[in-house]
């Protein structure tokens, strides 16, 4: 994947896949050591460009960075003066002239990466474009299950919450079908996307069907000013249905899991309870993504094998 | 003091104090070479996290992480989107999933780093908590005292301004008392905070008499906002009668210095002449915080010896 | 140039622009190396303090230092609780005692830079003061046209655009003309400097005849609330006198160079095509500034030869 764009799950194969959910694996293993760096990446220079504001995403792949001994700038452009298309653009170019190796993307508006990935000469890793794609969240999504199941293939996976709005929901929709998953997902009709099955998932608007045998439950975030729209009076309502607590998760596998892409609304998408306790693993899905970041970063911008450099 | 918090003087001993303060002033000897860099601390990950703006403690940290050879990330939440208790545990609970070896914390409100250190695997250096315990702060004036001084058993030490509101004032009176200096507070009554005795230290609203043969003299900074509870009237009156100049010098010991934690109203608590001129050690101070907060993050955050790891 | 200020353009001789300019032709070398970073300032401080936003200056003084190994600090103080000179002198002079190899300044007011520079030891460069100067701007203007012309001496620069407020204008006056190029400035008369001709350079109103047979044109970005003040009553009609596309281009030498210090405007101060086309150099401006600033860095915070260090 040397040099290559990550855009989105739906550009990957299940070998490319496969071998990203490999070498994170292998990276798991730095974050436990008292020196928690490699030298993999000395000289490169990684450039988080984020028009969104970003927690974890930002900090996790600046640690990632980090630890592989890269050099990461932080630059998050203030929204006011890059309101048009054009200056975004020529943003990310000013920067692919500074020679980054690589320039990870966030921006409220689908489709940004994707364009600011045709012009630059720099590699583009998406670190979430509206409700387009959030490869990164998928693949450490991918990597945690793989961790707490041993395979992907043949589990169901539920999605439950605005999935018709959801980066997340729809990198993971592609993710685990791609790795022969079973995908269901759930929540109030005006909050699934028209045609969904034509993604290859069944939809329910019944979350106890949506649950049934389980192996996999994964809550999304609630937005607030989404409710209205969805004909949900009240966050309380829309907890009493779909928000997940130890009493609705007897409808699922008995060993079955809970994640979160965070952060969590407690007592709406999830139970207070269930937010800081097994079954969920969201603390989990955070760690891996340092470890998946790092094996992105390293796939995409690392040494180039002798004799195999393009001509 | 590896892996342990350090939320409050109040919690050290005069032992640990003390080997702060000498492991500090070997750190002052990297500031002036002229590769100001060992590698004591490489592949740790420090985490800044502020939730309160700060100039000079953020710097000072980023600065000694660095020099130390740590990776420093820094993370300053907007308190927009974080003004629930809730959100600030599971933002620090978050960071802490990406294994980092320190996280140091200011907030706002008193209690925070408390209860951060409470959740967190990683430990807390608390930056500064409302109006309770700015520790860093208190052990960078002691290290300055002792620079000036040879010595803190003894010394009379005068704290002018507002001691109820202030956690540098907290801080030193814990820090200086312990080792074994005799701690004065001055300022409008209304801004001495009530039962001060009980902290062993003596108050006085009559400036005269509390710098009378004082040694060290520590003026705080004033917010304007508190000025008229304390029913004065203006910040004129104020630096009449609490202000420090070299007239009101005369009172304290020939050789007294004056401190002040920064930034300094200019003509309010210091006139302009004493702000820039010894006896005044303010810059001296700055420079001893880079060297204090290496100190501290080698201690917490070093190598471990050989054999007396936890098994 | 050790441990000197770069305040402006106007205090550099002729031999000195010299030096500079070999020393980052020299460091351009390094942006296309696998592994892009060279140990040479391992262990310098570098802070970046910069009270005004800056997309591409303040990324290329850190990607310009990290490059060198240097620990790069960001300060960007509100500009909110700065509003007075003397705490901008005091921050300025806090951030010095944590003993930096180098202060990068920015400010809306010209001098700023000058006044920090007489109060600190650090050295400071001038990363754009006001409508003062902006030398490393010009630095790396200057760059770019000898690489593209093989020379400076003897050329003909013309620079158009709002002259009397543009510090980059201000600085490649300086600079082109002590290299010894014939500059010539063109804007709507007002926004000319009133005796312009003492800098030893030609003003013209007519867009035509300040083209005629030059070799460089220098567009410079256009504040819109300005127009009004030269008596444009639309960015169409500026766009329409003195905005350069291909046709205007004929005007000029016929290998002539077009530049512009970003972000451009598109379709005011350049067409579309230009902005985006030989023989416009936008992006080589953006790439030589970060071997331009390598270059200084290097030359102001290097280490010393053995035997010239001052006692």
């Amino acid at each position: 994947m040397i040099g290559q764009d990550l855009i989105g799950i739906q550009d990957l194969t299940r070998e490319q896949i496969e071998t990203i959910l490999d070498t994170a694996q292998g990276m798991t293993e730095v974050a436990g050591r008292e020196i928690k760096k490699v030298p993999t990446l000395r000289g490169r220079t990684i450039i988080n460009l984020f028009f969104e504001d970003s927690t974890r995403t930002r900090s996790s792949f600046e640690i990632a960075g980090k630890r592989l001994s890269a050099d990461v700038i932080n630059f998050s452009p203030s929204s006011s003066s890059l309101n048009k298309s054009e200056s975004i653009l020529d943003t990310a170019k000013t920067l692919d002239a500074m020679d980054p190796d690589c320039v990870v993307v966030r921006h409220k508006v689908a489709g940004v990466p994707q364009r600011i990935a045709e012009l630059l000469d720099a590699p583009i890793i998406n670190a979430g474009d509206g409700a387009h794609e959030h490869p990164t969240q998928a693949l450490l999504d991918m990597l945690t299950v793989y961790q707490e199941k041993g395979r992907l293939d043949g589990l169901t996976v539920a999605i439950v919450g605005d999935i018709a709005h959801s980066r997340v929901a729809r990198s993971n929709i592609y993710g685990f079908s791609k790795m022969g998953a079973e995908v269901r997902v759930a929540g109030p009709p005006p909050m699934l996307p028209v045609q969904v099955e034509e993604f290859g998932v069944k939809a329910y608007s019944n979350l106890r069907e949506a649950l049934d045998g389980a192996d996999v439950i994964m809550a999304l975030r609630i937005q607030n000013e989404r409710l209205k729209g969805a004909h949900f009076p009240s966050i309380r309502e829309y907890s009493a249905t779909f928000g997940l607590d130890r009493a609705k998760l007897r409808y699922a596998a008995d060993d079955a899991i809970v994640m979160h892409p965070g952060p969590v609304n407690r007592g709406v998408e999830l139970s207070h309870e269930l937010t800081d306790h097994r079954p969920s693993v969201i603390l989990d899905q955070v760690r891996n993504g340092v470890a998946l970041r790092m094996a992105l970063l390293y796939l995409i911008t690392g040494r180039q094998p002798k004799g195999t450099a393009p001509e």
